[in-house]
Formats: C-alpha cells, sequence, structure tokens
C-alpha cells in the first residue's frame, strides 16, 4: 500500500490514520504502559542474551551548555553550576575537618533538552491525551499525573535495533534535510543490513539518519526544530503494526521536517503518543554505536534506556545503554 | 585483622588508611576511571549472564519535591514545574496546529539531591583528588575537567550483587541508625545469602541497610545528613581488596553516622573516592529488588547503573535498573 | 459596624464581602492595574515630599538559602550559585586577558519565596480573576497574559505609611500568632502613631505585627504559612473604604492564621485581589524602619517598591526603599 | 589632557590607569561600599526635590525569554514557569476550600542576563577585588563574602542625570557600534542638554546610546557581547574625578566593544571596579525616560534603583525607578 497524503489536510490525515492506528482500549481503560507493554519479560531475557562481547556504548548527547537548544518555548541547554568547588577545598575557608574537602553541583534543565524520551503525557490530539482520556485529566501544572515518566522508569530494557538508514540510504552516511524516511526505507534498512536487523514485537527501534553527525561537524545550525531528516508521517501504520516498544532517532524531532503538509505541526506525534502510545526517543547520539554495528555487522544489543524519574515528568533525559 | 580505631584522631586514621588501599598511579597518572576499571569487558558479559526471567526493578528513588532535602548546603529537593500541561493544550489559547496539543517540562534540582553516584572530583583529602591531583586544577566553576561524571556514562553496566544487611543482621530487615556495618558484618550477610553473593572484582555492590524502609514508615526525619547505618571506616581496606568497581547504600551518606570520630565528618569518603577511586552510589532504593532477592535467594544480577552525563559533574543522578 | 463572621460559612462570607466591596469595572473593563489606579502622580508628587532627612531603608528580608521556606507547594528558598568565583580568578586558568577577572552568578527562586508583592493574577475567586475575567484566560501556563507584574513595574512609588500594630497593641512590640488584626485595631494604632499615620487614597499602607522580630529570634518555625498574626476577614470593607494602593505585612500570609472559619484558606485574599484589585505584599522587613518611625514619631515616608518585572509573573520579588 | 592609547598594550594601560584613580583605602581598610559612600543622606534628600510632575519611569528590560542572552559563558535568558495557573483553578482539581484558587511561579535566571548592578565582587585586576582583597577572600562559591550586593540594598536612591549621548551626538538618537564615547563627547552632551545635567559627587549617570532603540528595532543580533558603542578607556579618570555614585549605560558592557586595544576584554571595567570601586549598571531600558527629558528639559530626576538583595550576589537584577 503507498500512502499518498492530500498535503492540504493535515487534520484529515490524522484524523484517518488515528482511526487506523488507535491501541486505545488494547490494555484496558486504566492502562498507561502504551506499548511498553510490548517489552515483557521474555522480551527482556531474550534482549540480554544479545551481550557477546561485554561492550558497552552510551547513546546519549552531552547534557551541557553546548547543546542545541536555542530557546524556543523557553528550552534552554541545562545550566550546570557548582555549589562547591576544588578551588574552595584547596584555596577557600575551611569547611570541613581533617582535610576534607568537597565539590557539589545542581542542574537547571527542560526536560527536552537533550537526550530524552517522550512520555504519553507530551501530546495530546485535540486536548485528548493516551487512552482516550482529558489532557486536562492528565496533565496539570503538578505533572503528568497518571503517565509520568516514572510510570516506566523500570521497564526499558530489552533488545535493542539499530535501522542504519544514513548508513544504508545516505551519502556518506546521511540522510539530507527534508528527507522522510517511508516503510519501503525501513524495509530497505533492514534487508541491507541482515537478519540480526528483523524487527518485532517489544523492540527498541533506533533509527540514524546521520544529522547529527552533520551539526557535529558543521554547527548546530537550526537542528532543534529546523528542517531533518526523519520518519515520515505514512509510517504510522508500520509503527503499530510492528508492536515495537520504542523508537528513537538522532535528530530533535524524530519526524521529517519541514513536515509532510502545507501547514503542520509534528503530525506524527500526534498520532503515536496520543493513539498508538508509542514511546519516542529523540537526540539520542548513535554514531559510535553504529560504528561498532557497521564493523561487525551485528545490528541488535542489549539496550538499557531508563529515563530519570521525575514524578510526573512528561519527557525525561536518559542515558541510554547498548551493550553487544 | 582487627581494626581498632583512635576516636580522637580522624586524620590520622584517613592518612594510615590511605597510604594502605591507595590506588594513585595503578592504572597511570592520565587514569580518570579509578575503579570503574575492573568493570572490564568480560566481566560486564559475565553480568549480562545473570538475567533469566527477564524481570526489570527500577532502584531510584521518586525524583521530586517530596524528596529527603532540606536545604544543607543549598541542597533542595528536585523542582518540576510545567512550560505547558494539558489544561493549556485543553482550555487553553490555541498553540499549534491541526489540533495539536503539547506538555513540556523543566527540571531544576542539586546533582546530590537523590538517587546518584558520587563522582570522583566530589571529595578531596587536604586539597587532593583521584590520582594525585590537585584539586583545584580537577574542579573549577565550570565543573570537573577531568573526571567528570561524562567519562564512566557508558561504563556502569555489570553484575550487581545485593549485600542485605538489614535483612540478614537487623531486626525486622532494618539496622539501627548508627549501626557501623563492618568487614565482618559484610561477610555474615554474604554467608547468610550463599555462594551467588560472593563478591569481586569489577563487581557493584549494593549494601542494604533499611534505613530507607524506615524513613519510608516513619518520615525522612534525619535521614539526609543524620544519623544513619552505614558502612564503617574500618571497611576501607576491603572496599579496596576485593577490587569491586563500585558501591551502594540505601542511606544519604554511605558512612555510618555519626562518624566513629568525636569530631569527623564522612572520614571514609576521605579515602574511598580521592584515594582508592572508589564510586559510590546514595540514596539508592532497594527494597523491592530486595524482596525479590530474599524470595528467589538470587542475589545477583545485571546491573546498568549509567548516570545522566551532565559534563563536568561531581555527582549525578541516576535511574538504576536491575535485572534477574 | 461590628461584622460578626459566621466560623462555618467561609464561601458565605467571602461572597457577601465581595459583593460589597467589588472594585470590578470602577476604572473599565480593560483595566489591568486595580488599585494602584489610586497613585496617581499627584499622589506620588506629594510621597515624595515626605524625604526630609534623606535616609533610606530596605525592607526587604534577604534572598537566600536562610529564608523561610520549607517546600510547601515547590516553594523553596531561593538557591543563589556561582558561575565562576574570585577562587577561579585568583587560581583557576586564565580565562581573560591582562588579568581580567570576572566571577558571575544564577538564582532560582520560587517568586513567593520571599519579600514580594502578589499580583492581580495571584489568587481567583471560583474560576474568576480581577475584574471578572476567567482565570484560564488571564494566567496560562505561558503565565499572566494581562495582568503580569510588569504592568505596575514603574508605578509602585508613593506615600508610606507605617502602623506598627506590633507596637501599639502588642506585647513588647510583637502581636501573638493568631491574631486577628481588625479595622479597629488599625485605628487605634493610627490613633497612637498620630496625624502622620492618616491613611487615604493612594497609600502603600505596612502593616507590622512583630512576627518576623519573633522569627528572627526564634527561628522561622512555622512563619511559612503556620499561626501568624494578620489582618482579620472583617478589615476587607476598610481596605476598600480607603482606597489605599497596596497593603503590606511583616508576615508570609499576610491575614491572620489560622484563618478565621472552621475549614478555609486565605479567605481575605479571595476578597481583596478578584474583587478589590488590591496589590498585597507580604513578608517585608519593616523592623529597622519601625524603630526609627518609633524613635522621631514620623510613620510616613516616601516608598518605592518596584517589583521584578519578570513578564506574566503572577507574583514577584522586590527590595522596597523608605527615605525618610 | 588628551589620552593615546598604545592599542598594543592594555595591561600597560590598565595599570596606569589603575594608579591614578584608584580609590583604595580611601574610605578605610574596610570599607565595601566603594563610590556608593559619595551617595549620603544630605545628596539623597536632594535628589528626591527633583520630583515635581510625579511621573515614573522603569528602566527595567522585560525579564524573560525574550531577552539578550545566547548562552556565553551559561548566562541564559530568564525561564519563568508557573507552579499553577489560571487554568488549574477553573479546570483543575480543587486544591483548595470555599473557591479558592491560586496561581504561583518561579524564576530561574543569571544575575547578568538583564537590566543590572554589577557589585563590587564581579570584576578582579590581577586577583585583586576592591579595596586590595584578594579575590579568593572576597568571593567564594558562596557568593561574595563582603561586598555582596546585599551591602548597597538600602542606599541605591538619589539625584540620577541621564546623558542622552545618542540624542545629543548621534544619527537619529543613536551612535554607532564601536563609537568610544570619551570626556569631551560627555562634557559635549551635558553643554548640549544644559544646567540640569551637570554631574557631581553621589549622583547616579545613566548614559543613553540608542543601541538598545537599534536592537528593539532590528533585532537584539550580537547585543549580548558583540560590537555596541559605550565609554571609552579614556574616561576612567573621568569616573573618578567626578566622584559619582555609579554609572549605567543601555547595553551590554557598558564600554564601547570593541575594545580600543588590539587584544583585550573589557578593560575599563578591570579600572573602574576594582580600583575605583564603581558601580556599574548595565542593559538598562533608558528610551521612553529619554524621549520625556528631551520633551521637557529636564534631564534630572529622583532615582530609585535598589537591587534585588540576593546574598552575596556579584551582581543583581534591578527595577530601576526614575521619578520626575
Amino acid at each position: 500500500m503507498v500512502l499518498i497524503l492530500d498535503r492540504s489536510d493535515p487534520a484529515g490525515a490524522i484524523a484517518a490514520a488515528a482511526q487506523r492506528v488507535s491501541n486505545r482500549g488494547r490494555w484496558g481503560a486504566d492502562d498507561v504502559l502504551g506499548t511498553m507493554n510490548h517489552l515483557d519479560e521474555a522480551k527482556r531475557a531474550e534482549g540480554a542474551r544479545l551481550v557477546r562481547r561485554g561492550v558497552a556504548f552510551s547513546l546519549a548527547q552531552s547534557f551541557d551548555e553546548h547543546g542545541p537548544q536555542k530557546g524556543w518555548r523557553r528550552r534552554t541547554n541545562p545550566v550546570h553550576t557548582m555549589l562547591s568547588s576544588g578551588l574552595d577545598a584547596e584555596f577557600g575557608p575551611e569547611d570541613f575537618p581533617h582535610g576534607l574537602g568537597g565539590a557539589d553541583d545542581v542542574v537547571f534543565m527542560p526536560l527536552q533538552a537533550s537526550t530524552q524520551w517522550d512520555g504519553l503525557g507530551h501530546i495530546f490530539d485535540h486536548g485528548m491525551a493516551y487512552n482516550g482520556r482529558r489532557a486536562s485529566q492528565v496533565v496539570t501544572s503538578d505533572g503528568d499525573q497518571l503517565t509520568g515518566i516514572e510510570t516506566v522508569a523500570s521497564l526499558i530494557a530489552g533488545r535493542g535495533v539499530l535501522l542504519d538508514v544514513g548508513r544504508a540510504l545516505g551519502t556518506d552516511g546521511e540522510l539530507p534535510d527534508g528527507f522522510a524516511i517511508t516503510t519501503q526505507h525501513l524495509q530497505a534498512t533492514i534487508d541491507a543490513q541482515g537478519e540480526c536487523s528483523r524487527v518485532g514485537r517489544g523492540d527498541l527501534v533506533l533509527v540514524r539518519t546521520g544529522q547529527l553527525t552533520r551539526a557535529r561537524r558543521d554547527g548546530w545550525g537550526d537542528y532543534a526544530g529546523g528542517p531533518a531528516p526523519g520518519l515520515s508521517f505514512t509510517t504510522a501504520d508500520w509503527l503499530r503494526g510492528t508492536d515495537i516498544a520504542g523508537i528513537v532517532t538522532d535528530t530533535w524531532g524524530f519526524e521529517v521536517r519541514p513536515n509532510e503538509f502545507d501547514v503542520a505541526f509534528q503530525p506524527l506525534h500526534q498520532v503515536a503518543i496520543p493513539h498508538i502510545g508509542l514511546f519516542i526517543g529523540e537526540m539520542w547520539d548513535l554514531d559510535v554505536l553504529a560504528d561498532d554495528c557497521a564493523a561487525d555487522g551485528v545490528y541488535d544489543f542489549w539496550l538499557t534506556a531508563a529515563p530519570l524519574p521525575v514524578t510526573g515528568a512528561v519527557g525525561a533525559p536518559v542515558n541510554p545503554i547498548a551493550v553487544k
């Protein structure tokens, strides 16, 4: 099936896709886990068996003032400051007995500032949150009362699969900005990478576009919110049909940007989060892992990506660790 | 060997212990990893083989305003606020096209506020940091320039061992405040728990005292900085001799408090961090895991405890995930 | 008229008072200034003429971690951290040419943490904000869209009058916690202090209870939210009838606490802010000024109390300066 | 005297100027007030007599995410978030009895983010702070221990004088970026504006360049740290000789930028703050006041510019209020 998008009607396309892919009620009216339900204990045990060499990769960007944020919607880069430093310990007034010195620190950061998971309370469709709940009854100024990121704090550990679309289909490993990754592109990548890249129920799928590689080389530019390669709106059915637990890109916004409608803002989010209940990760740094996968031809691995359990967070920073 | 502490001479005891246990230079003058060097790929692969059932446990406390901090040294509990909420999406001005609504959030938090790893730049001995470096040349107001927590961001994944001293030696699973856990107590716990609890090179050792269980029941009280069970100063040699990669407690401060000298502040830290180069975790929530271990008698497991890589952080929040 | 409160019916008392004192529409449907309309240029010029000696008093508490907040509703004390310090300048790596060194800093603080003005968007009555607007259309997650504190940023400069009720009617200058200051008490204080204490249109009235003096001596205790002397609910008519521009106390919550109903929370706020449109200041430090007034018998002065114009703030920190 | 700067020798020029203008010891070895000593009670009383019409002007920029900061040295714009909003009050769960609703908020901001005073601990010369103190003994990670901004919290209220150099000497009211304002330019402006613009002991001098006007029209561009009109290094003697209490510009950095040496960073700061002990204000919005002064020909007025007394701050936000 080739989906043809009517560029002038995002609302119609969203409504139609939502109807096709909805997981509303699939795990009961009280469900708060969405697609993380797919990542059960059997799947997790399978994932752990992928560890062979014991080599570990962090998939997090650096959390610091040099990140991509430029202030859009009050999203700044993390600001890390010291409450005390080694200079105080060596040269400042004595704070502690017997020569003890200490350094402490604090951070201020938007939870969407860097490598993160979107929680199920991050996006709404016409005021509706995941599982048919009213947005206002899920996320108040006190945070997400039902689907806060803490609900999945222990769960996101399982089989990871890297789909290096940038390397499989791009030029020098990078897709150009505006490149819409379709189901066909995903399948072509799986075919190119081989059997270990098959995607199925409960998997955590990491899609590398190469945009972060480019930003690292050329500067952030408009990385945060600007043109980018990313998932096509038309992948909604694949995202639902595969029964994956989560999906991740190395870009700011997961979806291709500009979006594929004349006037639109992140329409695939509007289907994926409130309707599929899908966990989406953004701004992951997949490059070192991708080099390793290209080298040994093994694209699946054990992945732990437990978000920092800020109670009621609608998204959360994470230091994902892949182990092969 | 029974160590007798001279309560009036913490500085002398610290200096003597430091001389006995120092790892300075052990991994070269440029080393920034300390005991995390022990957790090599072979050890990591061994750890992964401990996954059998696929059940995962988060060992993090909740990161929110209900935590234990009371403001000592400007350490507050995390403050989480919303940049936008479901109420805005449902009832506020329209922000986005085609019915999209979004919620975003920020957090302000001391990095030592809740479940965390101490980095190697957290503690100094007479102005000296790990590996004989001057504190002032390691940690400035710009953060830790050499041993920031990001240096171990990908590494802390391996075999975890729970030593449930509270359950083995305490009353109703809890050690009283002020209880100093000695090497003998650790060994007795290992003996009680059985062979799977042996501790060796590269292991991540989780010591449960039961104090958090008590705080959960009775209120935080002085949990942050007050009397607590914890490691005796005399365990320094065991901490070094076992070649463990890291050690963790369910308490605020790792060590027994009040400390075992007349006038002292966290003397074991002063040996363990700058001299052993040991990674210490604090305020971990070990209770659910401990119940499971008690039930199935299996006290070792796969543990991923990758700190949030705030660049230059001297400590960092973490959502540790144990998988059995 | 002696008002008798029915302790069991705060809602009824609030509704009745609101009807008596409402300024809704008084300055037009678009008004955003409330009682600050009373402080016109003529009044301001009068206020300036009160300066005789040229002595200035700051009426702000210290903004730091030693303040009264204990975390209620995520209100912490201000956390001030350094981005660089004199230690970096003297001993750290060289940052700047020709020997220049610099120190910088940041602050995180709830806007209601210390000495402050409540803005007109701070309190609502049954979802209604000042001037009959719907709360949801005034204050969203983006802040107060209409009556943000910036609207009065330039205006709060005029005649200040200290009513030192603590000194006039208390013991050793302090009213006990739970003391409800009535209109009669205010008038008795004015009478005791003399003609310079008359209160009229456009004035900024500072009511000293002595509670802060007590907290300074005995510790904060429950200063933030606990029992306190303060204005009686029955003063609502006086607050409206005098046409004052603003009123201030040296307490956390302006009103007497416990409040004067069986089950209630700050009922006078519910009348004063959305119905009178009154500017209320809290946690001001009036003690040094009060000593001076007692010494020279002059209780009115020139007062500038311009809040920090955080755009959309529903309250704001302020360093009020009285000049006599 | 015409000062000729050797562009290749900022260090030499700084040292020479420092020797000529130093106020070290002028008010005793313990002094913490610097030039604020000039603003005595007699001067303050004089200032108050300048109020005639009672019209007040706020000279603060808006404190919000739309400010000029771009992250240099972790200086972000203020981030203001709501702890609760009118949406919660109207549509959220009931928080309070009898229909009370409330909104609260917090702010995170670098103290140098917007309209501010530099404190005496903000700048050092070769590790030396104001009055010959070692930088390390004045400003630690705990803030400024001696000359924190709170020391002048009550003092900065007196006679303000606007020198609208942009209007007097610029094109369409604006000086071009890179324009170095010399003593001659200041004098020419005073001459053009007339007798009310004379500058003397204890005055607070506001220098308008017009750069903010330009930024408001054209966008911030490099306002924060880029090229700008500003005071010439050669004004150091005038700054000292006039015995003014403080000086302010409508620019980010007070001094002309690029600075007047081949390789330099803010050399006039290095003389003015640690040697003269001068209070410098930056990023003030002088435009509305300037229009009024041009209209009525009165360039002096009452100015209250009391910084928010964040304990130990080396700079502080302020909402300055001029009253004519």
